[in-house]
């Protein structure tokens, strides 16, 4: 197994846990940190949080050095750097699994963020505790739990200055939003969002599968989605339904928004003789025959 | 139809519009103006609103004095008098519906409150448009809006010191929440809110659609759940077949929450031999011969 470690106290916290309680389990632990150079002396920094983490007993630890683009803004590229990272350390070293140490308070964060993407249940469903080879064990768990168990056991933990740089949106609601939440809306703000999280997640789950099996059901060999069964389904499943329909003829996920396929529902429950409609990535709806049609612009 | 009025900006150019267009559908439009007697002097303001909404041309239109409680809360208990009175004036009219003002900024506010709550899609879905005798056609239209209309119109409004008082967490929220949120997450929180609203109502709607198909499978005619079916369900589904189950064996719907649920759901996903557990209302919910029975203690 390996660990992803920032420095941080939380996923400091993680690797002396880990380091502890693995080998009961006959398993061996490593660990990965990741300089992402976007600091003055960030190569020696992760070199120090390697040699610690050699210090806690595990094995194999590497400091990798990754070049962050520019894409999608500044932490979207450092993490899809980070991952790509840490995907890469995990195939080499074949491991089982590979530990994050997001805490609750993360989670709550991410759930706010979405919030502000006003995108529905898929937004807010924040981050899974397990998915592929990742898992997130602190989860359930209070950030200052994991910088006690630092203080508790002496170990020293590197504070990212991004973390409270307001530049930001992530530091921004950490440090500005959350606390100001916590005040008016009355304590125990950060579990009652970590439970939305796990609800939603549930939520969007079950409306995906219904999605699916719908779309089976009314779906032509061709592609053509009847319109009168698309019409009897709730609105939210028949949203889901055209949003794949959509992904499938080439529209980019991350383009494709609510307005978009409420836009495309108007054709199926606002039914007007409307001409075709133009979505993300040159994908065009168009109804005929009692079916929608999702195509390529020119195909 | 009837417009419930405060008197304030929202609700006054929600009278006004509706006196304007109303006629010309051949409807007779009044107003209902509700003295909560909670402040000095709100028996004479509310007779102003009422000489103000006559002036409109709105007839008939009442000022109606009610007694609040205590239970729930201030915010509570004046809502629930208000509505009892509305529900009153439009039974004593025969009015076809009751109109009522809250904007897209109020929808934003009461998904907020929601989200503090942290018991899923349901307690995201904010107000909806419609519902019974009510109905809310300013709900996709900004508070700012409201204020310019009744500003172009020369028409005084009255602004309740309860919507700027701090001891009322929906003052709080709209106050000192939203402005940080706006800051921090970029603008249209507001609109992202009352998206979101928009999308849980409806996939609160599929997902209570699929629960009722699902229990109608797998219920007795005594009112036994099949434990094996009960399995098979996705987790969202699986706890609102569950939740139902507790609300018809007399679970108060306002004490039954998530966690309740989750513990419930054990019986089903974690069973280990469990003694029955013991829900609010005195409802106990036990496992036996494949089945789970939810009974009332003593029963």
């Amino acid at each position: 197994m390996l660990v992803a470690v920032s420095g941080g106290a939380d996923s400091m916290a993680l690797a002396t846990a880990t380091a502890f309680e693995a080998p009961k389990l006959g398993l061996r632990v490593g660990a990965v940190t990741v300089d992402h150079g976007l600091q003055d002396g960030s190569a020696e920094r992760a070199e120090q949080v390697a040699v610690r983490l050699r210090e806690l007993g595990l094995d194999p630890v590497e400091a990798v050095a990754v070049r962050v683009g520019r894409e999608g803004g500044p932490e979207n590229a450092a993490r899809e750097a980070r991952y790509a990272a840490l995907d890469s350390a995990a195939e080499r070293h074949r491991a089982l699994a590979v530990l994050l140490g997001h805490t609750r308070d993360d989670q709550a964060e991410t759930v706010l963020l979405g919030l502000a993407r006003g995108s529905g249940a898929r937004s807010l469903a924040g981050m899974p505790a397990q998915k592929g080879r990742y898992r997130r064990p602190l989860l359930e768990l209070d950030r200052a739990a994991t910088r006690q168990a630092c203080t508790a056991q002496s170990i020293p933990v590197w504070d990212d200055p991004h973390n409270t740089d307001p530049a930001y949106t992530r530091s921004r609601v950490r440090h500005e939003v959350l606390p100001v939440l916590e005040k008016h809306l009355g304590g125990g703000v950060v579990e009652a969002l970590a439970r939305t999280a796990r609800l939603f997640r549930d939520d969007a789950d079950a409306l995906d599968q219904w999605a699916a099996l719908a779309e089976r059901d009314l779906r032509a060999p061709d592609g053509a989605l009847d319109v009168g069964k698309l019409s009897e389904l709730p609105p939210a499943v028949r949203r889901r339904v055209l949003r794949r329909a959509a992904l499938r003829a080439g529209s980019p996920a991350g383009d494709l928004f609510a307005r978009h396929l409420e836009t495309v529902d108007s054709l199926v429950t606002g039914w007007r003789g409307q001409g075709p409609l133009h979505l993300p990535g040159g994908v065009e709806a168009v109804r005929r025959c009692g079916t929608l049609v999702f195509r390529r612009q020119g195909d």
